[in-house]
């Protein structure tokens, strides 16, 4: 059944892929397309390799490790257990299905062909008909600057080191040489929603939304963010150490007050209803869902809420 | 025991990495050095493969399939069947083992590190303990000129087409800046046997020994070689067939003639006796064995009796 309205939504890791994956089973794919952060991708192997979009892909593919919500089902490493045998880098956990992916990604991008073009391909041989979009053909990359002054290319800082160092600052590099693929700003044009998945805002949503062409649609449109935060705690990753190490008090208030200039809605978990009357008190209508995914059934269930929510404003 | 006299072999394939595992049951690791073509060698899905190389080392290491005797035992195919569906390029079959040889050869070599280099260190960690040399530290590469106008790369070729072009004539490309490691000139240069294996002489043998260093050191060096061919036929690979369509009847005394200029020594197989007289009448030592190597045994065994073989010659 239509929906009869146009969303883009932006996403980064596990928790955005699960709301991502709701919208997808709720809304027909003319109504629904997915930015997703490249910020987070990595060169390592000789491979280029792409986490956030690979997670969304694999997800609404119902590929992924339902575990971990990263990587794939089914999953083997026994390519990665030889190379640990030849003291080669082994710190970045690649499957021998994942690794499928990575190794055809590169080999078409030195063909030239694009990341959204190679993206395209991979979701129709994965049977995925949702529009799905890196955030720019070009890379940007997210760098960490710690507090014990190391800057760090992001998979570092979350793999290597598992997010363990105190973050200063946060800086996306080439973001001003960032391509954003035309279909993707067409989608964002024609949008009547731009909804920002339950996301880390730092490194997952900002890249996206901070390339100019991105934020410069994104300001004219109904902009609604889910909270990535229930309780003041992530669910997955490193959203409320971040919120602390930046100096504020990691909370979903918080996360509406990081987006507040463009925020127009914003969901957070029953658990958070406190802080509805903050939200609200910045102009922004908030409203209280149970956010938690556990399930696919859940991922629809929830989208399906923000979807008659957001139905209710127009 | 030590046998007392140093020995360089030079190989090729299967067949070549068969006797050269059987010299390294019989000799000190000092006694025995490996020179491999790499004339074989291609970039492929953005990786850098010597399948030559690997192929001695795999069986050194008793690490290879003992069925077709290249590629890795126990080997799993995961990564190659999801490229397949992801349309990339599988002519050219990788298991999930053998991978991890070429992602971590490859990330070496961008690296900066040398093929030898990185060849010694595999074979460090796969407890070889015969040197084993890459014929060139710089690419070097065989094409086939065919009957039917094309050119293709030697694994094009060999893999992908099956040897099933009739072939016209054999090109090195590059074999004037190839670059012999430091370490198997010197062996050579050290060596009182060098041993042609039984490998194919137009794709195996001929890009080693065509290379000007290596060359000019075997004509002052006594050259055995062993017979790749068994009645007319090779036991692997497109052998015999090279030599109908290069105009020359296929057979052990094809093999002696070629080589006729630098060969003290050949080794044919009891069938093939009857070529004897001709070998000899060209002035090169000709002795039969039981040149078939079914298994480990088997190669040691014809190791051993090559090796008796020469020191009756000294």
């Amino acid at each position: 059944m239509k929906y009869g309205k146009k969303i883009v939504a932006l996403a980064g890791g596990v928790g955005g892929a699960k709301l991502a994956d709701g919208l997808a089973q709720c809304l027909e794919p003319d109504e629904l397309a997915i930015i997703v952060n490249t910020g987070d991708d990595l060169e390592h192997l000789g491979l280029s390799i792409s986490p956030d979009l690979d997670t969304v892909c694999y997800t609404l593919a119902e590929l992924a490790n339902p575990d971990s919500g990263w990587g794939r089902d089914q999953e083997s490493w026994r390519t990665l257990e030889e190379i640990k045998k030849l003291q080669g880098p082994d710190w970045f956990a690649i499957g021998d299905l994942d690794l499928a992916t990575h190794l055809e990604r590169t080999r078409r991008l030195r063909e030239g062909q694009t990341l959204s073009e190679i993206t395209a391909h991979f979701c129709r041989r994965w049977g995925i008909h949702v529009p799905i979009f890196p955030m720019s053909d070009t890379p940007v990359r997210t760098y960490v600057h710690c507090q014990d002054g190391r800057c760090l290319a992001f998979q570092e800082y979350f793999v290597k080191y598992h997010f363990e160092p105190q973050i200063r600052s946060i800086e996306f590099e080439n973001m001003k040489n960032a391509v954003v693929p035309e279909k993707a700003l067409t989608a964002l044009k024609n949008a009547d929603f731009v909804l920002f998945c339950p996301s880390n805002p730092f490194v997952s949503i900002d890249p996206i939304i901070q390339i100019e062409a991105v934020g410069s649609i994104i300001a004219q449109k109904k902009v609604i963010a889910v909270s990535p935060l229930i309780g003041g705690e992530a669910l997955k990753g490193p959203a409320a150490k971040m919120f602390h190490e930046l100096g504020m008090k990691p909370g979903s208030s918080a996360v509406a007050d990081h987006y507040r200039a463009i925020l127009d809605l914003f969901v957070l978990d029953h658990k958070d209803e406190a802080q509805i009357a903050l939200i609200e008190g910045w102009g922004i209508i908030c409203k209280a869902l149970d956010i938690f995914m556990p399930d696919r059934p859940a991922r629809k269930r929830l989208a399906g809420q923000i979807l008659k929510i957001l139905d209710e404003q127009t």
